[in-house]
C-alpha cells in the first residue's frame, strides 16, 4: 500500500509538520505525479489558517505544483494526452463540471457549477506524490524550467487572464498596482504583450527592479492623479489593501477598466459618474481556465516569461511561510523536494 | 435677419416661456433644421433647473429633435450629405473633437477632449428652428415616423449602446431594472436582438405591458434573489434610485456585468467578492456615438421597435412637464410643432 510524505498543518494557524498517509486508490480519471517543485502562495497560507473558512484538515499546501508523472488511471491518458515521465503542471483548480458554458469555453475557473480547488478540501502539492485528475494537469513547455514554471501556476495564470479578456487590442495602456509576485509577472507578461506599462507604486523602492522586468514607467501612488490622469486603459490592481478607488477611476481613459485581482475589502466604496459618464468599469478576475493556463504557459516559454524566485526547499516550508508573512520574498518562494 | 422662436426657461426653476432671439449666423459646418417634433426626457427638466450645475439661461430644452433641413452652410453638405428636405434627428450630443480615438470609432460618447452636449451651453430643440453641426445630424430611416422617431435619439441610443458593447454573442439573458421611457425600449431591443428579457420591477403594475414590448419574464425585484439567482449575462439599470447591489450581483452568472444608465447616487457600496471570483463587472453606459446611433435607428427601422409615446403640443411643453415630474409619463412624451 502506499504511502505519501507530506508537509501538514493539523489544524489552523499551526506550523507545517510532517505527515504521512495513504491516498485513496488512483482513480480511473487521474494521474500520479512525482512533485519536484511548489510555489508559495500567499492563499496557501490563509487557506492553512482557515481564514475563509473553508479549509479542511490535516491540511497540505501547495497548488503551484509542479512533478513528473509517474503513474496513469484507466481513463488518463485518453483524457489528456500524458504519458508517464511527462512534466506537468498543477494551479488552482484541480476540477470543474466540465460541460457548462464556461467550462465548454476552457473558462473553468468561471465552471458555472463551481470548480474544485487543489487545496480546498483537498490535499495540496507539499508532498513527495499527488494524485489529481488529469484533465488538470498543464504540461509544462520544454523551455521553461521547473523552478520558474511553479509560480506561473497561479501567480501567472491570475495576471495573464484579465490581459487576455480586458484589453482586445494593441497599444494599450496598462498600469500594474503592486510590484510583487503577481505584479512583477504582470508588468513581464504586459510588457511582452506589447503594451505600455506603467508602475504605481507607494514608493520608490521597487522602482530599479520593476523597470528591469519591463516597466516603462513608475509612478508613485500619491502623485498618479496629478501625473497619470485619463491614461490608462486597464488598471490591474495586486493590493490586498482598501483604495482611494475614486482617484483609481479617474487614472483610466473613457472606457477604461479598473480589474481587481487582490482581494481589498469585503465592500467598496465606487463614485458611479466615471462609470456611467465615461464607461469606465469595474472589473475582476480569478486564476485562469485550461485555455488561458495553457496559453501564458506558451508564452512564458517563448517570450522568457521568468518569475524572480528565492528557492528554498520543502523542508524549509515554515521558514519560507514566515518570510511571506513578513513581506520579504522577492518576489515568489519555491520550494523544492528533496526526495 | 432671422428670428427663432423658441420656448425657454430665463432661470432655474421656471417654467418655459415663449422667447424669441437673433440666431447666431449659419456656420460653414452647420444646417438649419425647422424642427417638427421633440421628445420630452427627464435631462431636459435637469437641466432646465441646472440641477447639474452646468445650465444657461435663457434655457432652451430638447434633446431628441427630429425635424427637416431648410439650410445649410458651406461645408455642411460635404461634411454629412445631407440636402435640403432631409429628415434628421439630433440627440444628446452636437459634436465632439472628431480626431480622438473614441471619435476615430464612432464612439463619441467618449469623446476624449469632451463632447458639445447639445443643450449644455447651446439651445435645445424646443424652438421653430435649430442651427447645429451637420455631423451629428441622423437621417431618419423613412420607414420611421417622425413622433416615433424621437425618443429613439436619446432614450433610444441610450439603451441601443449597452446591449452593443457589453453583449458579443447570441442567446444572452438580459434583465432590465424599471419599466420607462428607457426601459420600455430596452426590452423591445434586447427582445428584437434574439435575446431572452426579462423585466424586474417593483410591482406587478405594468406586467402585462412589459410582456407586450417582448418580455419572456417578469420578476419583482423583491423575489428575483430567490427565483433568478446566477442567472442573467447582462443587467440594465434604468432606475435613479439606490440598489441592493449585492443582490443584482447575485443574478448575474459569472461573467456577467450589471450596467448602470439610471443614475443613482454619487458613490455605491459594492462587494468585492462576486467581482473577483465570479469575474462580475459593475459598467454603465451613456448615450451612443454616432456609430451604434445610426445602426439603432435602422435597427428599430427594420424590426419595428417603437416607442409608446403621449403625443402633445410644444406649447404644452409646462404640462408636459408636470406629467414627467409626476411619473405618470407612459411611456415618453414628444412634443409636436404647430408652425
Amino acid at each position: 500500500m502506499a504511502t505519501f510524505k507530506a508537509w501538514a498543518a493539523q489544524k489552523a494557524k499551526d506550523t507545517l509538520q510532517p505527515y504521512e498517509y495513504t491516498p485513496e486508490p488512483l482513480a480511473d480519471d487521474q494521474i500520479e505525479v512525482k512533485v519536484t517543485h511548489n510555489g508559495l502562495c500567499h492563499s496557501d497560507i490563509h487557506m492553512k489558517d482557515n481564514d475563509w473558512s473553508c479549509s479542511t484538515y490535516p491540511f497540505i499546501p501547495g497548488h503551484e505544483v509542479i512533478g513528473n508523472v509517474v503513474a496513469l488511471g484507466a481513463n488518463a491518458e485518453k483524457l489528456s494526452g500524458l504519458k508517464v515521465g511527462d512534466r506537468v503542471g498543477y494551479g488552482w483548480i484541480r476540477d470543474s463540471c466540465g460541460f457548462c458554458e464556461a467550462c465548454v469555453e476552457g473558462q473553468e475557473n468561471l465552471c458555472q457549477k463551481g470548480y474544485e480547488g487543489t487545496i480546498v478540501g483537498h490535499h495540496g502539492g507539499f508532498q513527495n506524490r499527488i494524485r489529481m485528475p488529469a484533465k488538470f494537469a498543464f504540461k509544462i513547455p520544454e523551455k521553461l524550467e521547473s523552478q520558474y514554471a511553479a509560480p506561473l501556476m497561479c501567480a501567472g495564470a491570475t495576471v495573464y487572464n484579465p490581459l487576455r479578456i480586458f484589453i482586445n487590442k494593441p497599444n494599450v495602456k496598462v498600469a500594474i498596482i503592486g510590484i510583487g509576485g503577481l505584479g512583477h509577472l504582470a508588468v513581464q507578461f504586459a510588457s511582452k504583450m506589447g503594451y505600455e506599462v506603467t508602475a504605481l507604486s507607494t514608493s520608490y523602492n521597487k522602482k530599479e527592479e520593476a523597470m528591469g522586468f519591463g516597466c516603462h514607467n513608475f509612478v508613485l501612488l500619491k502623485e498618479a492623479q496629478e501625473k497619470v490622469p485619463n491614461y490608462f486603459d486597464l488598471i490591474i490592481n495586486t493590493s490586498p489593501y482598501d483604495m482611494d478607488w475614486k482617484m483609481l477611476l479617474g487614472l483610466l481613459k473613457p472606457n477604461g477598466k479598473l480589474c481587481l485581482i487582490g482581494i481589498p475589502a469585503v465592500e467598496i466604496k465606487v463614485p458611479v459618474m466615471p462609470i456611467i459618464f465615461a464607461q469606465k468599469t469595474i472589473c475582476g478576475s480569478i486564476v485562469a481556465g485550461r485555455s488561458y493556463t495553457n496559453e501564458m504557459l506558451e508564452f512564458a516559454a517563448v517570450n522568457g516569461v521568468k518569475p524572480k524566485i528565492e528557492l528554498m526547499k520543502l523542508s524549509q516550508c515554515n521558514e519560507a511561510i514566515e518570510k511571506v508573512l513578513a513581506n520579504k520574498a522577492r518576489y515568489r518562494i519555491v520550494l523544492e523536494s528533496e526526495e
